[in-house]
């Protein structure tokens, strides 16, 4: 397959055009030359937060719905994600761990947000099923899991740690009251990593930089649900200007209901209601994930932030592939694996290709 | 008057050594050579935030207490300087004016920090002062006052602002609960500049930008005061990377137990307590004011935040000379005025040249 007359955006050796030739999976040749570009070529978008989507929740999931998202997201441009579980029992965690164990298509594995975090940052997370991390719960440590979010502050952080560096797993502080130094003694401790940062962290202080003034200040990469609900437009392009591209991950968090229309919805056992499309828990009224689909992130954080395409691409793929080891991804470069997006001027998804097979086309 | 072998540090020509003569209390000649340097020159410092010292209160200073003010200053490198006033009564400030209807030396004019601020915001201002702007209070908005610390949201800021603009009065956004919004639209309105960011204003949320997220997302230029006790070093260090070095203008907001020893001391009628150098309302424990003296905040700012010299000649005179018309000062240049510091490798004030001639001297 060949893909003509493509203005192609690779992270690191910029915006050019010319065309990419694909065979085997791979992108086999890429020839640059001067013309009209008829399409814009990215690397496939990856989405390492995202708790389900249209009707398909990770906590209920059978082995067919994964697959279905998979088919889902390909219309988002997506071709790498982490379907991500909420706090819940170790039993419910090592179902959802079951039933992904074959990981369909874009899958890369499985993200837990939860259950190790701190109940008064919860958010929308079910306090019934919030704990720390002892021995016991060593045992959803392993594959499929791919990253997990826990609080530095919340007891057994340390062990938890060391066995996710052990088998691979990548740590993200996340739903956490840690203090300037707390996350700075984890930043330390080689975790480099925030959970839709600010969200559910502590504040910033001109005397006590909290959880939010670390993420902006110390080298930490931050996940951002750029929704323009979670964070105001003005807070995602000042954390743009004090981080750079190249320490920014877009993730959708989004639900079951992303994509559906308004209505009553669940999350991890707890009522959402959705209006507008704004996530919130019946109960208190929490913010509870999002129905942001992921080509609508990337169109709100180049509308946000006036970011150039290249910088588009590190936000919306090349970072999060990053420190997750899942092969030759995110660049547009001979040898990689053909996962690639193709997206018009106003940054709509065109086509999608997923190891170098069509997988999606809006035509 | 020859300064020889000397590091000369000119905000915009940069830092270079040579030599700088000095004539008709101007600079007469520079000329650039190769040489070990024995000194660092930099344009002298400027304070235009600064309520009193060593005993002496702007609120009560007789017209010599503001001519040894000033020569006080000079020991701090200090050649620059606005007295400020905090929220007293009408006549309370009409005095202060009459009092220092002669400008000695280095003082340029007054700072009035209030009355028409937010007693929301107060911090170390007694709320018995504070009052909105209306046309009988047109009499304070005159010389000797240079820069006028107001509140956006308080009503007869609009006023205020329109008299102060057509009687060349700077204002300065200060103690004021004002929301993002309403920052930006004081912004559009031509303030551009706010008093010690970032305290006395409402703090940084993710979905409500607030004062200080405004000072540091708009174009704001920010007083600071770098004593490590209003705001800890990582912050002046993210407000410097966020900002850079064109923004900041380094303030003392020194009381008049700067350089004095700890005790009880008054500020606008209010008790405070001065233990290890903190000053403190003895009332409800707010910051009130500090000990800080400039030559201190200069060597804090290049600590805190590791700037160049050019960086720190910016912060400590350039910025704050910027917007207060009073000649031709803050650079080293050919035809300024010859208004000098000179500093050993420590940045202790070694000597200060005011108008040419010297004024102190260490040795």
């Amino acid at each position: 397959m060949e893909l003509e007359k493509a203005l192609i955006v690779d992270p690191v050796d910029g915006e050019y055009t010319g065309s990419v030739t694909i065979g085997d999976e791979k992108i086999a040749e890429i020839r640059r030359f001067s013309c009209t570009p008829e399409v814009i070529v990215m690397p496939g978008f990856v989405d390492l937060h995202t708790h389900g989507q249209r009707g398909i929740d990770a906590m209920s999931a059978s082995p067919q719905d994964f697959g279905k998202w998979a088919e889902m997201n390909f219309q988002q441009g997506v071709t790498t994600f982490l379907p991500t579980t909420v706090s819940a029992s170790l039993e419910n965690l090592q179902e959802v761990m079951q039933n992904l164990s074959q990981l369909p298509l874009s899958i890369a594995g499985l993200h837990l947000e939860g259950p190790f975090i701190n109940s008064e940052k919860k958010g929308a997370q079910n306090p019934d099923f919030i704990y720390p991390f002892t021995e016991r719960h060593e045992v959803v440590l392993k594959a499929p899991v791919k990253l997990i979010t826990a609080a530095p502050e919340v007891k057994g952080f340390e062990k938890l740690l060391k066995v996710a560096k052990r088998r691979n797993i990548e740590v993200s502080i996340g739903h956490s009251g840690a203090t300037y130094e707390a996350m700075k003694v984890a930043f330390e401790m080689g975790v480099i990593r925030v959970t839709h940062f600010p969200n559910a962290l502590t504040p910033v202080h001109h005397r006590e930089l909290g959880g939010t003034g670390a993420g902006l200040y110390l080298d930490f990469n931050l996940e951002m649900i750029v929704d323009g609900i979670h964070s105001v437009p003005e807070f995602v392009d000042l954390v743009y200007k004090v981080k750079g591209a190249d320490k920014i991950m877009l993730i959708t968090d989004s639900i079951s209901a992303a994509g559906l229309e308004d209505g009553v919805y669940n999350l991890g056992g707890l009522e959402v209601e959705v209006i507008d499309g704004k996530c919130k828990l019946t109960s208190n009224g929490s913010i509870a994930g999002s129905t942001l689909l992921f080509n609508d992130a990337i169109k709100n954080f180049k509308n946000f932030t006036g970011c150039s395409l290249v910088e588009l691409s590190k936000v919306s793929s090349y970072n999060a592939l990053k420190n997750l080891d899942v092969g030759k991804l995110g660049r547009i470069k001979e040898g990689y694996i053909a996962n690639l997006v193709m997206l018009d001027e106003q940054l709509s998804v065109l086509k999608t290709l997923f190891k170098g097979e069509e997988v999606y086309s809006k035509l």
